[in-house]
């Protein structure tokens, strides 16, 4: 099926395979490894770690070419990288790379996105995984930095890899000549006023999704929002356990 | 809007407002304060912390009673706690209580279940927030047990607080009577043969999710897995901030 003696590599992202940040991104890592894209057949934002369990999903080659296999998938970005290890690739990859995502997941974003849920997925898998994002969210990006970066961050995971249940968040900021790289800490926020309501055609309420992001510690220099503020790509370490072992003891004593 | 003399309570699920789950989780928890119910109007289980950005959204009011309003939402259950919060609850909730959901959610589970993201979402807002599961799918479970430990949990929360980024994820198992309350970890763990291939009318293939968990973890007594397997309702301590924090250093020299 594959070609072991190149690094073998995913792509996905959560904004369609025919989106332009994807595209940049296949440039990118192309020289690599033997790339397989497996992405939604059209935008998934904002689909966190979503699974489609109670339909079937389905899977279309749209290339097959040496060392480049692209496949749209109907599915969610987590779908794209269980059916992708379990299905088409004929082994695990040696990396994965999800984005590069058209706006940033920095902050609380981790939560809800749906390149960042990829990247955990690949994670949960046992694979080393990078997730991608420029903090634009135009059709029309540059996105010559991320890519860079990207590529950068890519190889390091590569050549050193990553431990057990850790993956990486990478947000590089729409500026034309970005300083460097910082890694810090997912910045503490939320988003407030998040909704806004219209009448549809017949009257009815109907509520849009929007909101302006709280930033709850913007005096830490060590986190995401403040590398990207000041002209950093912002390189976050994630872990997929989310216990807070900390407090396991405080609530001990609720035990029965 | 609400009386402020009560503890006000939003209660979410992922399996939809018309599921067994949920009825029975507002039976247990209405004896504690003013409860408004904000939950999708259909089954919406793995759908973890996605978010409806592209569409707009609906709510319908279906019950209208002194200490009990029932809203089902067109959204997924992140949607529910957001337009709960900030459009129809009138001031934040004392405790969201988000379930009783049908299945499993510990171990991975916590990275694709609604019932906990929902409870995220919560905690996120500055709500303290719980997640209630009952090992059991069928739609017809004996709730009363997940009830029971639900209810005595929620009463602590609502006594106690939870520290500000911390959420707890409760499962109990499907038994009888249940032998007490284990706090714990997050079981480590994946799913593996993930994907069923059918064929559909027309011959062309389809994936259907499906698959075994692996306990990566199996000697572990103080995770959840564990917890279940021997009769114990398993509660863990969950946080919003994701940083692998003791990672941080390690790439430290990635920066440039």
């Amino acid at each position: 099926m594959t070609d072991s003696k190149k690094p073998l590599i995913l792509i996905t992202n959560d904004d369609g395979v025919h989106a332009l940040g994807i595209n940049r991104l296949i440039e990118a890592i192309a020289p690599l490894g033997e790339v397989v894209v497996v992405a939604p057949d059209g935008p998934r934002s904002g689909m966190s770690s979503a699974i489609t369990s109670m339909n079937p999903i389905r899977v279309s080659l749209l290339k097959d070419e040496k060392d480049l296999k692209i496949y749209a998938c109907t599915g969610t970005p987590v779908d794209c990288v269980k059916i992708g290890i379990d299905r088409l690739l004929g082994r695990k990859p040696d990396l994965l790379v999800s984005g590069i995502n058209h706006g940033s997941n920095a902050a609380v974003a981790v939560i809800y996105s749906g390149t960042v849920g990829a990247a955990l997925e690949g994670c949960i898998i046992g694979v080393p995984s990078l997730a991608v994002s420029l903090t634009n969210y135009s059709h029309h990006a540059d996105f010559s930095e991320a890519a860079k970066f990207g590529k950068s961050v890519a190889e390091k995971v590569l050549k050193e890899g990553l431990p057990k249940g850790i993956c990486l968040n990478l947000n590089v900021p729409d500026i034309p000549k970005v300083k460097g790289l910082k890694v810090g800490s997912q910045t503490a926020g939320r988003w407030t006023k998040e909704f806004e309501e219209m009448k549809d055609p017949s009257g009815k309420s109907v509520y849009w999704l929007t909101g302006e992001f709280f930033n709850e510690e913007p005096g830490n220099e060590n986190n995401d929002e403040w590398a990207l503020a000041n002209g950093y790509a912002a390189l976050v370490p994630l872990h997929i356990d989310m216990t807070a072992y900390h407090f396991i003891e405080k609530i001990r004593n609720w035990e029965e």
